[in-house]
């Protein structure tokens, strides 16, 4: 097996440093090994320090983020609840997809792509359609749109609902705030500002969406993903419920240590400032973002592909020249956009200069 | 993080080879690189071979093994169909509370904890119910009991049905044979006899499941595990889905690999010797197994407690005095059976050894 040396500049899986390396090639242990359940009590600690919670129900799900999204979505959806979906990119879709799925009645609203969602909008829509789950997304991957949430989850709560939100991509590289914006429910990803690999998704669930769930008429529609029976292994009372993936909660585990170790607002300066010299030398080569002044997302910036540029041949030149790689387009955005990422580990000035030289190099041969 | 020093003899995980380990913590990189998509590929290539098949539709779901359960009832029950589920363990009883939130009509045919079904039973069931899908467990981790399956598959498809099975233990450790058994679907788990961490689970579907799959009138109800989008990452088309789970896909290429190099059939001969030397060497202490004779798996022996011996207190002495994790009961064998496995890498005489000089002693003191 030959891995080739890669620099991971694309919409996630982002690089991950060597510590978390080591640490997940620590030799296998029982999932219920003594040893282990601390290890998990600790881990458990770390992602409510991460997403800045006090949540009891705060876990791993042993899948990759969209696992996360699906688990939020059995549990807290019965079939014939109406669901709100804000859709601005690939993410929101997938929502409203995942939603129907769960047999939910789904209403959507709507804006371009490369949009944020202005408060005001989502509120009428809220009042319209009266709806027991809303769910947004915080950084829409497809876009690179950061959405403001400060406000919504008060909106949401007045109508008798509650506020899911995917934070994928901006947990650990920008201000997450679960208990200080009020948000009942919230999944991520490990391989993106975390630069953990993929595999797992950090889960949080308020008081309030725990109600729901408890009060649930009907069998949640997943075994693999049904909280009710994972609270108990992730609980005290420590009950089997599938092998856990224990190598990947191991990498989880260092990574959260990484993120903790620096500081979250020094992580997020960090990520906003790589963000600005990458901004301010695109800017320099002529490139353009496609997404709405103002909401660039730090970590996930999606530009237009430079007229008379081969899309998959730009990328592939990178990638074998330089063994940078960045994101196509996704959906609406294929050919039309590339994804340029700057996540966790490789954040780094070094990195940035290197792509900014080497889009220079590409663009002009 | 201090990791402790085991040797894993339980129902798994188990332990993990250096090779393992090493793949496991190679760089990630991304999950469409073509250096990636060579190394999945061979992932499949291996994995058919293992399975003893030609299925097209081989792959790695995202998840452990109770993930790829999950995923074959999705794929393959629609609403309302007939489904019949063999029940002598946990996981037949899993597998029926999965088929029922699938919405199935779920039958079960049971027989006691410990034995195995004979052919005649299943095939009256069969008549009876004329299901859709017929659900059984090859390897019943919970009590240590084979179940044999030649000539299953032509009863169920008399009747119109397709049969599923569940190979999480035996894979790699006993002879799987998909084709020549005409298994339609079945899934297994990377911590058993493959030797590489919990987190994946290897499935395959026949060509006749597929065009199940093909004729469905309703969307999969998990889009996570839905295998109409599934196909479409691991075929030619490499359209994304999720991020796949790189780090972990990159140590169960190495472990298949191992598997492949040591040979089925020398493989399935070390299981069999050392459950073999495992069995007389509990004789000679008195042990006992509470799995029916001539059903013994060779990986797993599960075996009563001996009287007067307490459970949590003999296991916590091993794990403390030697490292050494064997497993506790489950469901109806919890406080009377002990799990010992016997499992990939660790099935060799210096462990087998090892756990019985522990074991004297421990039951002794």
């Amino acid at each position: 097996m030959t891995i080739p040396e890669r620099i991971l500049m694309g919409p996630g899986p982002s690089d991950v440093s060597s510590r978390v390396l080591r640490a997940l090639a620590q030799p296998t242990i029982g999932h219920l090994d003594p040893a282990f359940l601390l290890l998990m009590d600790e881990l458990r600690d770390r992602m409510r320090a991460v997403f800045q919670t006090e949540n009891e129900m705060t876990l791993a799900v042993s899948g990759t983020g969209s696992a996360g999204m699906e688990t939020l979505f059995v549990n807290l959806v019965e079939p014939g609840d109406k669901v709100l979906v804000a859709i601005n990119g690939v993410f929101g879709g997938r929502m409203a997809d995942v939603a129907k799925r769960c047999r939910a009645q789904v209403a959507t609203v709507e804006v371009p792509w490369g949009r944020a969602f202005e408060l005001k909008q989502l509120s009428a829509a809220i009042a319209q359609h009266e709806p027991k789950l809303v769910a947004i997304v915080h950084a829409e991957t497809s876009t690179g749109v950061h959405q403001p949430l400060e406000g919504l989850a008060d909106v949401v709560h007045r109508h008798g609902g509650l506020l899911l939100v995917d934070c994928v991509t901006s947990l650990a590289g920008m201000p997450v705030e679960i208990d200080a914006w009020k948000i009942d429910a919230a999944y991520s990803g490990t391989q993106k500002c975390l630069s953990c690999p993929p595999g797992l998704s950090p889960v949080t669930l308020s008081p309030r969406a725990v109600a729901k769930l408890d009060k649930r008429a009907s069998p949640v529609q997943s075994w693999y993903l049904d909280l009710t029976m994972l609270r108990n292994y992730w609980g005290e009372q420590r009950a089997y419920h599938h092998t856990a993936p224990v190598n990947m909660l191991y990498a989880l585990h260092e990574a959260l240590a990484i993120v903790l170790e620096e500081g979250l607002p020094e992580r997020f300066a960090r990520h906003r400032a790589m963000h600005e010299r990458l901004r301010d030398g695109l800017a320099e080569l002529g490139i353009e973002y496609v997404s709405q002044p103002g909401r660039h997302l730090p970590m996930l910036n999606a530009v237009q592909i430079p007229d008379g540029v081969g899309d998959a041949i730009a990328r592939r030149r990178l990638l074998d020249d330089y063994g940078l790689e960045i994101g196509g387009g996704l959906g609406a955005f294929k050919g039309v956009a590339w994804r340029i990422g700057l996540m966790g580990h490789a954040a780094t000035a070094r990195n940035v200069d290197l792509l900014l030289a080497a889009l220079k190099r590409t663009l002009v041969a």
